[in-house]
């Protein structure tokens, strides 16, 4: 079985349409995958979720792991169950959250050991054991556990920790592949035409190109049903990320997955998907909902703002989501100024609708061979807001 | 047009099933009142509100007034429009919340003169103060601006705080049907089957028997569309509180709306329609809530206690709201010690769905002569857990 099929490639740049097949459904690319950490993407339940058409949700490994802890989602019958998501979970590897502990880990060949930092206990983290969590976990996109360099990164420290992440990336895939065996044998009751999981492997090499190089030939020499590339928007130069994307998506399978960990803004998801890229996640659409920052058609506004609290007009008028249809912004500002729960709830859906829409927007762009016209159509107008006092 | 109607009454006790008739629609009683103090029932959308079948909810006018500010819900158009409810809203008075402000306040015959607590500033409600703001609103339902007695309470202040609250309920009458006839002209153009706004007395007297007595005669005689039970709930034993509604509700006109305020537990709820009441308010429900209890057909259980971090059940098996159809309370305890907001959501929505069956409970009970019968199976089954350690 193919994991991933590309319907039509833009006729003006890299960009392209596509699905990914996973056990839980089929997701048109590119999308968004919105974060859902703790097993919650925050403030929504999953119907919400649904309404506004999310395809996928990422989890992640390492807090799930300790809290509610990996037995309690195993006895519960894994992640979907027990969050009640009947689509697709991709799983952040803990790579990440490992890593962040800094003077609480040590990093060996075999993998990261640490002190979990709510009650001091030791841990050892290896590609194994993250394999084995996200396969717990029931995730139906598993990431490699890698390490993610911070930036700015010493050139030789990004050498090394590219090879390790090398060698954890083969482990990840061994151990992958028997418990996928394992899988297979568990439900040989099934047809075998059921989509499978997918591992992805990580490209590393902090903002060096050659690095970045030998991490993508190396990655996909082992081979992987997607690739994602790791430790960007960490911190960089805009230029210099987009300059990694340039060079390095072309290094990948053209017919696999490409995803870009961690970004973005609007103006960067549609640089990047012109390069090639076709799935993202990250935390600032849900983020700074919750700190009152919400994405309109002609930028962002921040409803902490005193201008708002008289504004008796919808958020965006050019929007259709439950909240823009039924609020006004004096009410947003007034849930938001009094504390109230529904303030966060109703930014976070509006939020993560205008990235669902902005994505679809992409994919149509796509079809229609008008991805230039409309990415300045759209750019153009997003920052045509007066920046606010 | 009569704004209450008795449907049917209890072949065996007071209770009674009635009908309401309010601008904005009908509601059946026995029925409780979910409280919005701030323009939203904590952590709930309206939609929500509206999936459960909430029929009316219950704004404050004293929080509102200050926050947003009155001219800000004036300038949006009343209050349904402002918080996206087309539903009946009853307000508070604020009588409640500035006899709160125990030593930044003072009472004179006008009214009370307060510090607002949040700046300082220097404010006086009067009765005329009180039905301006919740006229401005656009409640349906008004409540008298009155003094609500403390427990334990001195006879002698008792007394005196009465004659001031029936003082304070004419005037609440008076600046009513002056603005009720504007209120009529501004409509002229609707036909005048409309149904109008209701204005509610509040009976006081502290536990005293003679005072509740007369506070009753006093306010029928001034005459209001529905008559409130006030200064009950307020620390006083069970007892107490349950003789006053026994003597006092016969003394009000038997067709007209009798409100028990700020009252509460499923128990107390069977005990007072027994006795004749038709109206409850309480934030229990809601705020206990999101403290992690909640009511189920088997009694309260708190959902913080360990037992339910691998407990795979869904919350009450005999309820079929969202939250005991989707989600197990392994899943709920984990939300709840992780402080995801979905926690607060969902524990809200249950209870007051349990609060919404329950009175439906109780009215199909009385249309079905088994109002007894009833009580009892639901009190010994909502008794029969074992109390947690």
């Amino acid at each position: 079985m193919k994991n991933f099929e590309i319907i039509k490639k833009c006729s003006q740049t890299k960009a392209r349409v596509g699905k990914i097949f996973t056990p839980h459904g089929e997701i048109e690319t590119p999308v968004f995958i919105p974060v859902g950490t703790q097993g919650t993407v925050k403030t929504l339940s999953p119907e919400e979720l649904k309404e506004i058409d999310v395809q996928i949700i990422q989890g992640n490994a390492y807090h799930l792991y300790f809290r509610p802890g990996i037995e309690v989602i195993k006895k519960a019958g894994g992640l979907h169950n027990f969050i009640n998501w009947d689509r697709t979970i991709l799983t952040d590897s803990g790579g990440f959250q490992v890593f962040s502990l800094s003077h609480l880990r040590k990093i060996t060949p075999e993998g990261v050991k640490f002190s979990y930092p709510l009650n001091g206990s030791e841990h050892l983290f290896t590609p194994e054991k993250s394999i084995e969590i996200q396969n717990t976990l029931g995730a139906d996109i598993l990431m490699c556990f890698d390490e993610c360099t911070s930036y700015p990164c010493d050139y030789t420290y990004a050498k090394n920790s590219l090879a390790l992440t090398l060698d954890w990336a083969k482990r990840c895939k061994k151990k992958f592949q028997v418990s996928s065996l394992k899988f297979k044998e568990d439900k040989n009751d099934q047809p075998s035409t059921i989509n499978h999981k997918l591992l992805f492997g990580i490209i590393q090499g902090s903002t060096y190109l050659d690095l970045r190089k030998e991490s993508a030939l190396r990655t996909v020499e082992i081979g992987f049903d997607g690739y994602a590339l790791g430790g960007l928007a960490v911190g960089e130069p805009k230029e210099e990320m987009y300059k990694v994307i340039e060079e390095t998506v072309p290094l990948l399978p053209e017919n696999s997955c490409h995803y870009l960990m961690g970004v973005g803004t609007a103006e960067d998801i549609w640089e990047a998907v012109e390069l090639g890229i076709d799935l993202f996640d990250c935390v600032q659409p849900t983020r700074n909902a919750r700190n009152g920052q919400l994405f309109t058609t002609f930028g962002k506004i921040n409803i902490k703002n005193a201008i708002y609290r008289d504004d008796f007009r919808p958020l965006d008028e050019e929007c259709d989501c439950l909240l823009c249809r039924n609020y006004m912004r004096a009410y947003l500002s007034h849930l938001y100024r009094a504390g109230e729960i529904l303030a966060l709830r109703l930014n976070t859906l509006h939020n993560l609708y205008f990235m669902v829409k902005l994505l679809k927007l992409i994919q149509i762009s796509i079809l229609e061979n008008r991805f230039f016209e409309e990415k300045k159509k759209f750019l153009d107008k997003y920052f045509s807001l007066v920046p606010e006092n």
